[in-house]
């Protein structure tokens, strides 16, 4: 049962990271970002075990049956996006939200640009991120 | 590493909610009810824990780095729909399904209208509904 | 590396079936089940997916490395509790509970009471109960 | 609550199986094969226990509220899937693999192409097997 | 099939909290504490999504069915626990752990001390505390 | 809250592997094997993912907090147990199971007896082991 013609396929690595954050805009006061953000505005900060998901799409390899090798993947994923972000604070510790709140829409946004320059342009990107197992987001790339 | 234009992302919360309900078509024999939902026409009714996915697509706000706070999103799905169909049984106590068999597709398709009235339509909406962990369902809207 | 003494280990097998019930003491007024068992006192019935968890303890058998065939374990199961209980409403259908409220901790006692005469008494059971995946019950025999 | 239309959802039947395999390119040498598959080409074999999920993509039929029955969706998978690959060695026991890699992304694209004659055209198929619980692909047809 | 003696099981209830911590020893150099505690001794702080499950064994109650009341059980652990430290940093805003350093093993032995004199004591207390999928311990008291 | 006694808890790990088995006795004919294991007993062998966690019953220690440090007990199971059975064929690559039948049961024995003298006889020690998410075992010790 061989394909006679090349299949299209996705491919994902599921990886976490646990990280400490807090939710806040510098230009509002802190009555606003109480309002807004909640307990997630707590100074002192507060944390989460994130679970990443990768998702790459294309062509399967006929040599080898693999859109992507899913070891690369994992190593990929941990050189350039666990050792910066796993047991940090990301606020404090990560220039990458220096200038931006680490929500877990923007912490995608991050991990995809992150990871888009290191991946063939043939395969799609997206990223899942699970803040919590009931708060998730997806990041398709824009 | 701040977007320079807007982001577009979806953002998932995830609830549930324990119910009874029985399937069965009113214009058919028992015979037929029988044949076709086998043990799900069982006229005294069973049950399952429904756990319920809402996914909000949509530009992130620049100011929160939300598409829509996860807590606001919470309590709209308890006000709105866990208040309707929690503990309840969908059959005798939900006029939601008075006329229309309460199949996870229906169901979903209910609660996403319920819920689409109440969301800015520049947010796209979809249901993942778990019936059991095995067997689930999802509703982008039409 | 084979041991040259009796081993004595545990064998679980997990098993499910959906269920409707309603909590209430008959011989006590509607306010009173209302305020003691609060939405699960509803009379139109709610439904749960129960995830049972059965425990058998004693000796591995040297010629099988088996303290119970897992296959044999969920056979059991299937033909003494899911085939009574599975897609069926505990107060109505299921004589088991005409006289015993059908909380998780009453179902987890009379999985037992069915299960304990059909195992050789060398064995010990426990039984674990999942009514929701935050609410759960277990009961060791007495 | 009744649709005046007809309403296109997805239904997911998930079901499992337990297989051993090895990953080589019998094209190549032991060593390009060890470079490109590390520990996945251990020629004495190793194993997982595969998740499969099924998706189908149509129209709700308006008599049962089903898109697909999911019990027919389970016995559809368990003859012509399920059968084939449980407790068996892809490479040695399963012709369809005689000429192709069974990875994860290739046994997707097998089970898609044993499901989709069996199946409407009306309806779409789409293909999730998780190989672990870190590592999944999806096929959705070419 | 009504018990005709006291039945003695045990209820569980799962709840879960997020929360920022450092794991140090105030009387050691950084050096040391970089020894034993590695990446969890970042002075910058880390977090987790800590799941707890609060477990309680006694006699079931023949009124009711219950050990003790789930919903009760839940408002307990949310009034005690979960106010004080969810969405919390551990060391800086939890005067709990001033003089403890916050390992899973402590926050459970914290959780216990809190939680065992608000229930009567024919009911045995045990804790059990995920701090990630992989790691989580068990306090039954001493 | 500073503990005035010894506190005694466990801690937990959870480490995975993917191995090939066939189930089988050597001393009786092949209709014997297949009557008793089954499909287990196919000679191309077929595997699973195995999930395996580790418990160490024992007193904290109040300078560090740990019954054991979780990362120390990772490291040990990865190079005496993951490194042994790891994408392995249990019967034809692992000389602990040259005698002895790979059920789950004999799996936790033989880790257990792996561990055990790698581990101060001051804390104890139990094997769980998930051979599927609805078959597993544990081991204590004899």
């Amino acid at each position: 049962m061989k394909p006679t013609f090349p299949i299209r396929a996705s491919v994902f690595r599921k990886e976490h990271f646990n990280a400490a954050h807090r939710l806040y805009n510098p230009t509002w006061s802190m009555e606003e970002n109480d309002r807004v953000f909640g307990k997630c505005n707590n100074p002192s900060f507060h944390g989460h075990n994130y679970e990443l998901i990768v998702q790459l799409t294309g062509e399967v390899d006929p040599d080898t049956g693999y859109v992507y090798d899913a070891k690369k993947l994992s190593d990929l994923i941990k050189e350039n996006v666990l050792r910066r972000f796993d047991h940090k604070n990301l606020n404090l510790d990560c220039p990458e939200f220096k200038e931006l709140n680490p929500t877990a829409e923007h912490i995608a946004f991050v991990v995809y640009s992150l990871l888009r320059p290191l991946i063939h342009e043939r395969l799609d990107l997206k990223i899942r991120l699970y803040e919590t197992e009931r708060n998730f987001v997806e990041y398709p790339g824009n």
